[in-house]
């Protein structure tokens, strides 16, 4: 079985966004939610997510609400909460309508400078009531301010504990920048994973919470290329080796959109930490000319790595998941 | 010859730092420059770099000031200029003691908020009174909050036309970090690799400067890796392919501490976009236990890749450092 586990629902029915534009226009009156028929939903995956899976040959994505479209910045809390709640119905209808194609992952109604503790009660509803199996957590809700405190901070404990309870990992993915320096695909979402991991390396957050689980999202930022800089620092800084201080916790996904970068990403990083991802639909919707395939058909890439063992391609294709996010269950 | 394009002069003696201590703690007050003999800047150097060049085989470091010590928010624009003048004084006292062994690069008095062409005067200084050859340009002098226009905004414009007259490139470099988020040389350094690239891929900045070169160190932050994700965004964006975009303008260091990086780094960036470099004494100072050698002997790994050519590695190490800073005569 392939396991994707990692995409968003960015290809949402146009009332949701209609919807997003009113909330923000409406000042904090209540909306009741956004009209999207199942039929609408069916149509916004068949000719996009369904067809790729069909075509590239995965049977299942963990998905979530569209990561650009999260705008923590955007509002306060109670503008959160609302919009994530409306965007993690989407996912639960998506699912239930394909329940062996989509698994949803939910997310968090963050605001700037917010505690975490407040997204306690939607990640419970959508764990539980929805069955949700994981959630997305924004290193940066003021969106490219960086003006919350490292994801190591005791500030985010409360949310954590919840995690761990419930046996659900975090994603680390940050969404749109309202700063004019960080594009957000090209920059934002890089740094972002890379600022998590060194925030990881430099604190015991794992001695604290020994079975947190963080996915690092597109191929871990710039990680694994600056791997050996990683371990010397580390090591100049008297912690302990990577694999002993991080990588019971942290993992990498496959979002990383030519051969080379896959081949860099497995050469250095072990093979229990890698999950298989591609992201589609999203950053990266084009065809590369020196292929002729699609630049996020990461599946070619991995099974293009020739030294890989087929136990190696099982674990990122489905036994990795199952290992870090254990409420999946499928045919469940 | 083996030329390093990326050095600092982080061993500097102790008088430095104390006499920083004292310009921040005076209020504005205007200090005698340090009292430094001669004797100690060899004594920092001949056991340090100078060591280290006779030990890895390199002749040449063009030399800059200690980068996380810049600290262009710490203070007004006239703090960072008396500090980048004593920073500045002593590189070309460095260089004038060892002409073989060091070639000086400025640092800039930069301040957040204020318009980069008071930078130019001192940039003048530097290259036409001291014989320097480039300058280090820090794209977010407010130390981790990047609150300054990207560095295709025209508020850069008036540096770049100076750069342009005097023809010397800048080194993208950030100082040391005031946001808690980002560790300076494990995620604020990676970071602004990967965000300048990402400007310069947005924007039409090298139509205005056909002949502004920039050099992206610590091997181009995450974008080698991602290099199937930047063609993608580029084409998806309908911008020309990122050779004809920027690869006249655009470069990167060898400044990756393990081989699998710099295997990568070369597999993707056409040879004459790659400059030799180790960052010595630098960002990571120890010994990497797989190899038993320094983490950061960067020419241990660019002399392991063996597909390169002769001349593939006469560019790397030398020719395209004279190509990119004209201004370096070596004898001269």
């Amino acid at each position: 079985m392939i396991v994707d586990c990692h995409g968003h629902y960015t290809t949402a029915p146009g009332e949701l966004a209609v919807w997003r534009k009113r909330q923000l226009a409406s000042a904090g009156q209540a909306l009741t939610a956004p009209k999207i028929t199942d039929d609408q939903i069916r149509e916004s995956l068949e000719g996009a997510q369904l067809k790729l899976q069909r075509e590239r040959g995965t049977d299942v994505t963990f998905f979530s609400p569209r990561a650009s479209a999260m705008e923590h910045h955007a509002g306060d809390a109670a503008t959160s909460l609302a919009w994530s709640q409306v965007c993690n119905d989407l996912i639960h209808r998506a699912c239930t309508l394909y329940p062996d194609n989509f698994v949803g992952v939910c997310q968090l109604p963050q605001s700037p400078r917010v505690p975490p503790a407040t997204n306690i009660a939607e990640l419970e509803r959508c764990v539980k009531d929805l069955g949700f199996i994981g959630c997305n957590l924004n290193p940066d809700p003021s969106g490219g301010h960086w003006t919350d405190p490292p994801l190591t901070d005791r500030w985010w404990y409360p949310l954590y504990e919840k995690l761990v309870e419930l046996d659900v990992p975090a994603m680390v993915h940050v969404s749109s920048s309202c700063n004019p320096n960080f594009h957000a695909t090209g920059a934002h979402y890089i740094n972002a994973d890379t600022t998590a991991f060194m925030q990881f390396l430099t604190a015991d957050l794992f001695r604290d919470f020994p079975t947190l689980r963080f996915v690092i999202p597109h191929g871990g930022g710039a990680v694994p290329y600056h791997w050996g800089r990683y371990r010397g620092l580390a090591q100049d800084m008297k912690r302990p080796p990577l694999r002993e201080l991080l990588l019971d916790n942290v993992f990498f996904d496959t979002c990383v959109y030519h051969l080379p970068g896959i081949e860099l990403l497995l050469r250095v990083i072990p093979v229990d930490n890698v999950l298989f991802a591609s992201e589609m639909v999203g950053a990266v919707r084009g065809t590369d000319p020196e292929t002729g395939h699609y630049f996020d058909d990461t599946k070619r890439y991995v099974d293009a790595v020739t030294w890989l063992s087929f136990e190696d391609k099982r674990k990122i294709f489905e036994a990795n998941a199952r290992k870090i996010y254990p409420r999946w269950k499928p045919g469940g």
